[in-house]
């Protein structure tokens, strides 16, 4: 039972129909097993790169789709239903453009955004190390500057697609302590010095590798520093708001996946000679499932309508980021219940999608890192 | 702080502003008192009706305001978060209007929707009997059908603006038992052998009067049924689903009075050397609280465009009103819980809006009423 | 349906059969309306304290009962079950009690337990300020020291039985800022210079007067202060462990009160055909809040026991406070809900007991106090 | 940090801290591992059979250890806090001896409970069929009665120990549908005709298989019947009622361990330069975890000295099923919350215990059927 949705132009229509044809055949279907053989699925990015599907939100004169965030996520919803490895994978992708699109030059962008959203190259976002995950500010990665560029020597953490990513977003210090001292450079994968730790082993989410980032004396010329020196804190932050937007669709989409397949099997398994689906209490369980992702994606889609007029959206997105992120862990987790013993067993996909959702009140800020973003524009606007 | 909203028109912009001036000027300032005696603002109401403000969601040929739902609500949330017995007023009213604005004859219309839509006429809805509330099909108003009209003797209970109202909009039994047996009446307050009892005495919304009606052999005109007999089920279900949606919106209406009262205390009390909107564990319970009225928000706005592009909107509607009220009833709870002792007092008006909120969980269908809606849409589609 | 319990003794079992008697016949029948007038019941105290019940868990030789925590709680929770004013009242006077039976000299006992155990004299306890709620250290009540005693100056907030009580256990500063300047006085209500606010006007509990008690220039002797000069905190903290297990009982017993009259409602009232306990939506609703209901009994036993064994028991009294008010607070909002309308209206006391189980999350340390002294023991043991 | 717990006796303190040092020293270290490799632990359950810890709450007379439950359960909760699969196996055995101790002849008893009760024979229980789980009274496995004994025929599902086990303890229909059909037959694991399928793959616990059980005219001798015909139900039920008690106290132990390994991360981890335990949003989400956790405890304990007196438990244990098992469930996803990234690998057993708690809600009756004979007991006493 397709969601129902009001998109804004026919043409954001087709992508949707696009969107859902490539996850029935090519996305879904391998989920399950991939996840299981912990089997990164690098033809699926280069499948959704050669449907325009990696570069939604960015100009068209880069090759980008040209989409208002409102589309872009709600591609990225179906992704993640079908497959979350793929649709974090895909957000993960276009937060890693976000700063050359965003706060680069007309000829960074020229030279490197047509192979970024055609999905030639795969990208990765270095933020977190070791010792500073919340606390992003502290991070102490150093890049020495020389006359013609930079030296990079550091750890970073959590790195999504660590390994397998062709070029990493990283976030270094090349300044004081504190948030002012923080730059953004850009690393190609085979970079002399730059290494990878063993993907971490994960409750879930095998399918996308999670790995620390070595970089022991990186050479980085200038031509591939973001903006000025020292904005790299604030560029981190914007890239941080559009990135919660698309961790919330995410969730959404699992928790709709959840929902489908928790209906599915009430309305089909019997018990007291009825479908469990006639019992009052798998049928408030479902409503309040189905009222969580309902609001879950209002929320968002309110967030991205402000993000695509021009507005600010900051505590909009943290917003989307917790409400859609907690009810999709309840969502999930009541979806197993539905299934009783079944649900607990990797015959259905219920218990995936609920190791999936504790992920995403994780990543891109932990969701007490939102209450303290929501928290400060409310008590000090 | 007013709330950012994203009004579709210059125009409804402008009503929005006239209603925020109005509410802060005339109906804000009065609650307390009022809810204290257990005033019913009348006169409140004909300003209102000269503002254009409760007629908005009905045809600019009747008077109405021509305005889309998303409008109109609101503008409903911004009276609710001023004083829920006008909002909810606002509401009833609304719902009372409905059966003759979408199932009357043009001549129905022509004859009655201009005085009720200016606000000469207010209304009240008379769906629920002492025996029959969540079960409204099981209702036994009798009406006795002879040449020119009926004969209607019976109870209905639990009606807003019992009493005070001009016009009641009455559904009884015409035929057989069950939901295809009931017919819609319109009855003048001042129709012989109809009589009130005096209002309940309730937990809050004291200004609001709720009371029952008695009919003891009313005569009503048969130009006074609206649409033919045996459809006075679908005419209430149908009503419900709109009027769902105006609970919804006075629940965030509530909820954001409540969380900016408390937002505003928690800046300026101060403990432990501090303003208390420092500490994590206030700061936190605000994001959550805010993050449940947007979320809400965004909920039945999602609704009320469906509803305003002609799409199913029954079971987004149920959604709406499930998911808002809950909402409110929490966040008013811990609005009082910001506010410590001071809470507790009728110094502040947080003690109020938790008051208040209870109730929306039970009007309109009580939020198990709700479940069963969604569950049903969920399970037999 | 008489709550199942283990009472130790048969002594204790005979005083439980005393206190339901007593709650049924001179307690429980009057609550609404004392309530609805805002009478104090003061003959209900003299009545209590003529059947012994005011002075249960202290010692025989002073005329108390003798009795452990884990009895008097029960009591306790009997009594709020039948009127929170009247239960809260008699752990507010056990708290007052307090520092004398615990702090106070052989001598301050033989002259002062007698008349408060018996219920002859009742007591108020004097904590909080305007301005230090729950930073209760930074109080500012003086008491300058002369020769053989204190001049008293200054305002005391939200104490319950201010106005009507017999004697003040009052927290003033006699030394250095902060919690190592208190001392711990105790003043007779017809001191010179004692004076009372009017009863601050409340959501609820409005038959349990609170209000601010200001002192100007009230002589203490030196024999009235109870335990050394400096440790009024270490008293006040104390006093605190046990008196929130007193408001844990209450809590008890306004949910165990709320949740008999759901399940009887439940029973009697039909929709559909049939009694809505039948109603898998309402049963699973009953059974969550029978479940918080003995869970909360449970664990204020629990520590309760701990205490009358001699151990630590401060994280345990905390944890008890805090999980059964916000189990109340859950229990009484799910008990108006499933009387619908009916629930909202004084006919029934459920929408009383909700307003009464508010301030219990509020007093003797707000909930968020509790979760600071919780994560205290769990994070610096 | 060990648990404060108050045990009846020395020797019950004796057997509870030879469990801490069993499970420290033989249960917990191999817990990741073998999870890792679905690997059963049959010698572990050899040496609690050892060790005296298998046969608890069972008459010395028949080399069981005479405990009350409230000792047998928390020993349990020992056992589980350092690995599920060992501590649900142990409750699982109990429950497979449950009916020959209770129902069994003398005979029957003398003949089989030592070899039960010394871990010498390892238990099964089979009462769910692929059709039957909630609603077990619909079960179909046909035992055909003949002179001497019965012809047994049918699939059990979701057999805890399926396969590993030496004896089944199993309800068939050796009459009329519905409960009055129903009987209880022992079977030896090597009989003809009992088959075992491969374990289920599940999300987690897979130390501790779970197989579909077949018998395919499998031969059960009269001697190996307990109790009557056609009493089966009736013991099953009051199995389960024991059975529940035993999975409140797992869900117990698995929630502890999760609260104490947060605990201990919050206490060392830095972030914005201090130890995250000082940040009241945490400090506030492990004070909700231990409450949670302490009044599970209580409460089962309550329902275990209720069982220990003689008097009725089942809704009891019905409550403390639910609770528990609800609050394990939110504890273990918050653990991990508090690990951030690191609570999502494999290097921290947080996850694991997440995974773990999830069954736990659906054993032994789903938490669904708990809330309907939590709902009957009330609305029907």
């Amino acid at each position: 039972m397709a969601v129902v949705r009001s998109m804004p132009t026919e043409e954001a229509e087709a992508l949707l129909d696009l969107t859902r044809e490539l996850v029935a055949k090519q996305v879904a279907p391998r989920a399950a097993a991939d996840e299981d053989a912990a089997q990164f699925p690098r033809d699926v990015f280069r499948t959704l790169g050669a449907a325009g599907l990696l570069s939604l939100p960015y100009p068209e004169e880069y090759e980008g789709g040209g989409q208002p965030y409102e589309v872009y996520l709600q591609v990225l919803e179906e992704l993640a239903a079908g497959w979350l490895a793929v649709g974090l994978g895909v957000s993960v992708h276009t937060l890693s453009c976000y700063p050359v699109a965003q706060f680069g030059t007309d000829e960074q962008r020229a030279a490197r955004l047509p192979a970024m959203l055609s999905g030639e190259l795969l990208g990765a976002y270095c933020l977190s190390e070791p010792q500073s995950g919340s606390d992003a500010a502290a991070l102490t990665t150093r890049a020495l500057a020389d006359g013609d560029g930079y030296t990079v020597t550091g750890t970073k953490a959590w790195t999504t697609h660590g390994g397998v990513a062709d070029f990493y977003t990283v976030m270094v210090r090349t300044g004081e302590p504190g948030p002012r001292g923080i730059s953004t450079l850009i690393v190609p994968a085979d970079a002399d010095g730059l290494s990878f730790a063993a993907p971490e082993r994960k409750m879930g989410m095998r399918s996308s590798p999670t790995a620390q980032v070595h970089l022991d004396g990186v050479r980085v010329p200038l031509a591939d520093r973001i903006g000025e020196e020292g904005i790299g804190f604030k560029i981190a932050l914007a890239s941080l708001d559009s990135g919660r937007l698309g961790i919330a669709a995410c969730a959404v989409g699992v928790a709709q996946a959840a929902l489908d397949a928790a209906v599915e099997y009430a309305r089909e398994r019997r018990q007291f000679g009825a479908p469990i689906a006639d019992l009052q209490g798998i049928q408030f369980m479902l409503a309040d499932m189905a009222t969580a992702v309902a609001a879950g994606r209002a929320l968002y889609l309110t967030a991205a309508r402000l993000r695509d007029a021009g507005r600010p959206f900051g505590k909009e997105a943290a917003m989307a980021k917790l409400f859609c992120t907690d009810a999709a862990m309840r969502v999930t987790t009541d979806a197993v219940q539905v299934f009783g013993g079944y649900g607990y067993t990797t015959d259905f996909p219920v218990e995936r999608y609920m190791r999936e959702a504790k992920v995403l009140q994780i990543v891109e800020g932990t969701n007490q890192i939102q209450r303290m973003v929501i928290g400060r524009h409310l008590t000090r606007p």
